[in-house]
């Protein structure tokens, strides 16, 4: 399975209207305990990297940290107005 | 399905040994052809971004851009060794 399945089943899910979407996942997996657990300060930090390049209000923007077993998946869902670029 | 099962099924496929992993993953599906195409210039921000956190050594990263349709996904597939962090 590619990730563009992925993508696009969770489209459906949500049954939005036609926008421009954005999903930024970051995953971990981890072999042992060792070592900060940085995935939830990375957050605001790639917020401020797409920000460069288009707009994104504060709440077009969903943010969700999962945990199962050793995986962690840190995963940012935006929506953006259509083609609004910087 | 969640991402926890995608996540893990590369791991299958790319047949490595224990070694702490994470994947970066932008993907963007665009409503019309407009505005600029920026998920290739985020490629280096984002790795400037996880450097803050782990070290990365250059040859532990695969990229890859991959245009579906409306859909365009970016992938950085980075090798840890293990649970090394700043």
């Amino acid at each position: 399975m590619s990730f563009f399945d992925y993508f696009r089943a969770q489209k459906k899910k949500s049954a939005q209207v036609a926008k421009e979407r954005l999903q930024v996942i970051v995953a971990r997996e981890r072999v042992t305990r060792n070592g900060p657990d940085y995935l939830p300060l990375l957050q605001e930090e790639l917020l401020a990297v797409i920000r460069k390049y288009v707009e994104v209000d504060n709440d077009a923007v969903t943010i969700q940290l999962d945990r199962e077993g050793d995986c962690e998946v840190l995963e940012l869902n935006i929506t953006l107005p259509d083609g609004r670029g910087r």
